[in-house]
């Protein structure tokens, strides 16, 4: 028998692999399938808003009985208050990593929260929520600049002073809001089934 | 006969005044009718498309036939490319205006553009967007504090180095972004009907 299939909803390669290697990869039972659906983003605070939103647009694109989810990221500065929060993709975009980073430079606490929401429809349309969350701090772009803000975020349960961009994949995936989040979906799905 | 109505779409009481200033007050053709709806606005760096999401919706809550319009409006800093822009709202919100003023402290440019975009939906259904600009420096905060972004903002056209917030409001609506943009959609409504 095939394995069932749940669908991600991203245009992003890097979290398609990321997200992949967390729920398991080849062992998983399930198949992961990308679905890249172009899904409004609304604005606001509240994070679970926003990613429940972009599931029911998702669920309406593929129609019922499809499981399905979708992940949004945000990176809260301490001293900001929760923003950029769910707009910090279009600062990166818009900015570039050196001046989000110098948007910190009068403000002496550099301290963020990342935290990875995921909305989760189940095959009886069913939504589920789940977040993880990483404190750390902004730093000077360090390593690899090909995963978003990766390489100005210092968590800080690294090791070595390290980037997420200069960690491993695993060591990452371990302490990260990604990882977190995915891990409670992976642990829900591996026990209740799609 | 009665003068017919067209509805502005928005909970601040303050825009509510001045927008009605701006078209005339009494002595326009047509009753200004405040309607609070509770809009959804999109994330997205196209400001036109925000303001067609919220009017669409606008249109949708009122049903056909009655004139409607929504405003929003941005603040875009020189350095940041566009940003804060729509989001300027949720950054005083969270931030207050003091650390907004702080993000640039390390940019030597202050310059940012106010942009105010109105999406009007005439009688007939069919859409109009207006949007006047007005380039300025950001500032420390002086004048009254009670309408948005008004102290921190000095229009490179202010007579005395005045902010928003300091400048009478007749002063203000001849050379604000809301002023320009409001003009046009003036001179469309007078020339034109509703």
């Amino acid at each position: 028998m095939p394995k069932p299939e749940i669908v991600f909803v991203t245009g992003n390669a890097n979290k398609l692999r990321e997200v992949s290697m967390i729920l398991g990869g080849d062992a998983s039972p399930f198949t992961l399938v990308n679905e890249p659906l172009d899904l409004e983003e609304l604005q606001g605070a509240d994070l679970q808003e926003i990613a429940l939103a972009k599931l029911q647009q998702a669920v309406h694109a593929l129609g019922p009985g499809r499981p399905v989810f979708v992940e949004d990221t945000a990176l809260s500065f301490d001293e900001f208050n929760g923003l950029p929060g769910a707009y910090i993709k279009w600062f990166i975009k818009s900015m570039g990593l050196a001046k989000v980073v110098k948007m910190l430079d009068s403000f002496e606490n550099k301290g963020a929260y990342a935290i990875t929401t995921i909305a989760y429809a189940d095959s009886k349309g069913q939504l589920h929520v789940f977040q993880g969350k990483t404190h750390g701090t902004i730093v000077d772009s360090r390593g690899h600049t090909n995963f978003g803000w990766d390489s100005i975020f210092q968590p800080d349960e690294s090791q070595n002073n390290e980037t997420y961009a200069e960690m491993a994949k695993e060591d990452k995936n371990k302490i990260s809001q990604r990882g977190r989040a995915f891990a409670q979906l992976k642990e829900y799905l591996y026990n209740t089934g799609i």
